[in-house]
């Protein structure tokens, strides 16, 4: 899926240098997902389910957070060194992020 | 998946009756975590990926509330009514449960 | 502020076992939300500020699960003896508030 | 509390511009905290004591959130325009923050 233009994409969007890890991370999500799908199928115990759930949210917010931590080092601190508008935009838009998945 | 045993299955774990409701429910999560997976591989913009993982948790918890909202009518009512230990050791696993859940 | 009818209250809100426990945990809350605000008068480190609110948080949820764990032991088990209408009301409550409480 | 170095501390700690909304907030906090404890002392209903802890949760977190967007748009930025070690530090304990509260 990645483009002719990756070079630029990278030097946009940060994350590129662990791209791979995020990638079997997110791998290991759709399997944890797929696997709560079948333990409801085979109506497993409710609360086993849920233990699940939890591992997943988890894993999830793991995820999250490092990819907040990527656009901080990257797109922030870029933008903050630019200044202006862009830099209260990108600032506005990363606490934006933090509040949802704070409150989600 | 399911097996002979189904109608026991059935009076233990109780979110029978809505399991076509929780497999479309726990498809669709399956789908976000692929979209999360395919936006990290196409390089899209990482705020935008978090507005996902946000989405994709908020699906998740209000699974588990359901779940557990189904447990508790079921499971931990029959449980009260049986009485004695069996009644506690319902009422401990469904409080864990929650405490996983709240502080994941 | 207790009032003659306690022995009633008692039975039907059940914490009061823990009560003194309950106390002093949520003593120490209110002393942890006045030491936020001390820092923040005295314009301490934001980050160090931030630390001390994710344990109030922490604190706090540690109150609730307990608060939802000795519902659950008493006034719903006590409900789901009684049977009928108002065991499907206690359960639908309580799950009204576990979900108000993972989604808050 | 605010001292004669208020003008050094408002330039690391940036938030001072809404240190009296924060502190309001923070008192109305407060209040929140013991008006919780006062209903447990009155044994009120444990439903009703879940709601108020919710509502403050939520509370702790707007605060929590609006710090962390003053901490990124005062000292993330200063540092990242001052670039070097420094700047790679603020970010790593603001992402640190974050992962505490997402997870707390």
């Amino acid at each position: 899926m990645t483009t002719v233009d990756t070079h630029t994409e990278h030097s946009h969007h940060g994350y590129i240098t662990d791209k791979e890890r995020y990638l079997n991370r997110l791998k290991r999500i759709e399997g944890q997902a797929r696997g709560i799908s079948r333990m409801v199928d085979e109506e497993k115990y409710c609360i086993d389910i849920l233990t699940q759930i939890s591992a997943l949210k988890s894993a999830l917010e793991a995820v999250a957070v490092g990819l907040l931590d990527d656009h901080l080092k990257h797109c922030v601190v870029d933008a903050a060194r630019a200044g202006g508008d862009e830099a209260d935009e990108k600032i506005k838009e990363a606490s934006d992020a933090i509040a949802r998945l704070v409150r989600s």
